[in-house]
């Protein structure tokens, strides 16, 4: 256990929404934080306890308030990407030093795909990253504001970047990603999508050819892929199987080899080898576990990676990004 | 198989619920009708096909038709309580021989507990019968509206009628209903209480001691009751769990005879004595299943009782009263 | 509804599996058959009522006897394959006619295959039909033996073969098929891998690049296949996420209309295009529901295809093979 | 944080059960312990390393060693009753001051009881306490065993202790509890009772007037209860509805200043007035939620009370027993 000489003030925005809630969930328990405010994503709500997290965050729920935002030393945003859009510039005007965006609004750079995707966002940062922390370490603790991944490319990149960095991956084939996700991915608003009996007993596929988180893929693997995600009947998690050819000289070991490399010292990436990861030992943690099958002689390469979407998929990350760009331990608030 | 001389018509209003779609699914395939139109609960709505039915009912969602209701030889209303309350005697005057209610108006006899409860019914049809099926089919058989029972009373009262009317139940110590029911119970309208997030990994209590069941339940048999609804994560079905005491001199024998005469040609309710019944078994059937415990020494009585919420909780119920009225097998359309 | 002046005689043994059940369940409404023996797998079980089939199949579940199954007109077979590669042959040396086997035992052509994947099977039946219903009706009516495909292969092949078959698709691309698949296929056996606690709120992928349903597939595709099948937390159905190129001048309307060419008489195969199917509309029912999604500027095609697995992928689609065979309705017991 | 001059060394036996995993889980990153060992519940089984609780737990799981065991300064138990019976005065006999034991063999004071319920059990510990946490501190402190509570238990007696304790209760009229548990709750061993797909879409109820959880009970209230466990289909939690009687002239103000001075300084019980707990907002925690409605005109009281089954029902209670017993505070490793 850390002695801290002094904790950060660290305010959070859309405290109502799943994401949100994983927030103060973390926060509240974080040895190093000092959680001076958690809000909805709307100056109009009444203030409100939250008796779900009562003994965790006893704290209200408070309407959004820009002034008090702009005190904190920190700020997470889980609002919607229009909402993040513009209170990013106006944070970071007001002197916030550090912002944790959750949303899509920043993380992609191709200015024409960041219109078609996320057109409320008009502006470009200063001291910009993309968060996936293992592989962005650096950028991430000299970053002003980080643009933290969506859940199906941190669970995708996770899973491809050490092979394709390292390049095993032989890309001009296609990368087929079949994404498998519980419906607190689908958000708090209630849907006809949402609908327990809709939902129970089902597997339905969606946004095919039409999902944003391609575009981030893409940006980040630096090729095409094509993406299919499914709601499965399950609350939390994702599981995505990924079908991949690698160059025809590449061996078993190398792909091994690049995987520890990449991730000898990720305290939150668990190699599992031929032992398939499944979401239930990762749902509520922070772990990504990545296994993978592999068949030399075709050259065929089976990738599987989960992650719980709400936590490594969203708020865990958000705050394992926090950890790094304030020198803390990694694993603070998330073990 | 039967030879029908002559096909009855008959409508559906009220189609686009989870009760009102089962009913068309069965009517569909029910050798003895001809499902003369299907509506939804509102004339406003745009007239839409029914993808999920393709091969089974192949026609249009109409709009709500008072003209097109009145040339049904029968009408089928799983419609919101308030449009039964007024369609019930506007169809009747238009000559609409039979009406098979599934909502609540006209459950109540009470018109205290009436206005309570259903406040817009405000009339009393000619020729109304309570249509639990198995304890009263002369009466729906003479029946110019039946008031299909609540899911909830469907399966405590086939419990408990036998041995209440047999004389063997010492009602004045109390009678406990603890109700689990599947999400399709609380209709298909979207809300936090359907959420699948919210219900998967959950269980909860609701209405407690506020629950219009309640009234409709001790109507029909004539003593008060304490009932608690819970929501469990599943789609289909109710089991309920009944706590009672039988009169000091009751032997199991007796309370097994009661079952035994009441539901001796029963097509639909299956006993299955000391070996529980379970929600499963009874998923996508018009079975009600109805087991027990008996503690001879104290006298204490664990009835356990299973339906469908949908079918015979709803709309299997509903048509098993229509075959009664016109004199079909029970069974027709439903096994 | 048809007239029948004689009814069939069936038996089935293997009754206690998952499957069959559902055959009993099936037969035992079933207008032209007369059920004559429900048995086992294994000649030294107990006769044992089934509870679960109460009212549906009030019959005795008999011990394995192949003197009184020699003695039907027709034969379902839901043993293990072992058992119905040693069944088969003496059941047509016996003079069954006709015999639809649930097992793997006949599906493979190729005998390094067979030997691979189904060692026990060590002859070759005259008159053997792969039973792939839609596809193959003239083979399935003039056999004697029908090997019922698998349930993965059977979601595949009726949404890829009318593609293949009308010479759409580049297969040298190579085909990924994705499958999420309910637990009951898993049968009906207890372990790890079926226990409740660690299928609920999970996904896993198994049997990558060594499932015998690959065989199968690639046989009656004549293609290489990728395919990972998945257990999802739901009991009922399978959907199949089909990743495919076509050629490249290949238009949406040249697959459209290769589909509805296919099926236009299929009762049981719903083309739902665009919008793209999901479990829930198929369980329970023996559809197969295929919708897909195609981008004409990369050539890149994916297919949805559902059943219910017990069903369509078992089952139901052996009593179609029955239904084809004996020349009656193919729809006959099945809606 | 603490400052831990020194850490207590703590061996876990039973440990791959799903409790076991539980307590692994807490006690490995419980600040004020060195988790010294962790044995499966057989001397014969060989040492194995944990996967899921990798970069949790990574150390293996030792086969049962009853002289590490006894090295400890404290001992977990979460073996079958039949090796706690004989364990527990093998490790006191051999100097262990501390032992917690999760299994049934010491709950019973009543000699018959207990020879009924646990006939293995045949000598009384030295210094043994029943570990109902919140209402045992001072003789958990001072005890050598401490015996925790069952799952079911603990949740009944933590909401009608306070109440029965102030003398609020009219339990001559009968007490009654409708307990719905998880299937983790079962225990790992596949059986068809944890299948999944018997489990999935249907709710069941067991042990009526025969599990031994009742015993428990009423030796800790004081009273006879009837108790109904049911399985629902999730993994983790229970939430018990109990329906009693108030003594006649006792307020709704009364019931809740019982528990307030009950529950005043107790960390993990949350009293939630008429907003009735649910089973997810205690899941994956050691909180136990209570909840309750009241009817004065029929002095009818419906509890509702829920916990994690694992947790407060077993693994974390043990450690908050733990906790109590060293002097820690209550919510060490627990929050």
């Amino acid at each position: 256990m850390h002695n801290y000489s002094s904790t950060v003030s660290v305010a959070v925005a859309g405290a109502s929404g799943y994401a949100g809630q994983e927030l103060l969930r973390i926060l509240a328990r974080h040895p190093g934080t000092k959680l001076s405010a958690a809000m909805t994503s709307s100056p109009g709500s009444a203030a409100r306890p939250l008796p779900r997290l009562a003994r965790v965050f006893d704290g209200q729920l408070q309407p959004l308030d820009h002034d008090r935002l702009a005190e904190a030393d920190a700020v997470f945003l889980a609002v919607p990407e229009a909402a993040s859009a513009s209170l990013v510039p106006e944070l970071q005007a007001r002197g916030v030093k550090r912002i944790f965006d959750l949303s899509g609004a920043f993380r992609l750079r191709d200015l024409a795909l960041r219109k078609k995707w996320y057109p409320a966002t008009t502006s470009e940062p200063e001291g910009l990253a993309y968060g996936l922390t293992e592989l962005a370490k650096e950028e991430i603790a000299a970053a002003s504001v980080v643009a933290c991944p969506g859940c199906y490319p941190t669970a995708a990149l996770l899973a491809l970047r050490p092979l394709a960095d390292a390049g095993l991956l032989n890309l001009s084939h296609g990368v087929v990603i079949d994404a498998k996700s519980g419906i607190s991915g689908a958000g708090r608003t209630p849907s006809d999508r949402t609908h327990f009996s809709e939902v129970h007993g089902s597997v339905a596929a969606y946004g095919v050819f039409a999902h944003r988180h391609v575009a981030e893929i893409e940006q980040q693997l630096g090729s095409d892929v094509t993406f299919v995600p499914h709601l499965v009947p399950l609350d939390r998690g994702i599981l995505e199987t990924i079908y991949v050819r690698v160059r025809p000289e590449v061996t078993a070991f190398e792909i091994e080899a690049a995987f520890n490399a990449a991730y000898e010292h990720a305290p939150f990436v668990r190699l599992t080898g031929e032992a398939l990861p499944e979401v239930k030992h990762v749902a509520y943690t922070n772990f990504c576990d990545i296994g993978w099958k592999f068949d030399a002689a075709s050259h065929r390469l089976v990738l599987v990676s989960c992650i719980d979407n709400l936590i490594k998929g969203a708020a865990g990350q958000a705050v394992q990004n926090f950890n790094v760009a304030f020198g803390l331990d990694e694993r603070e608030g998330l073990s």
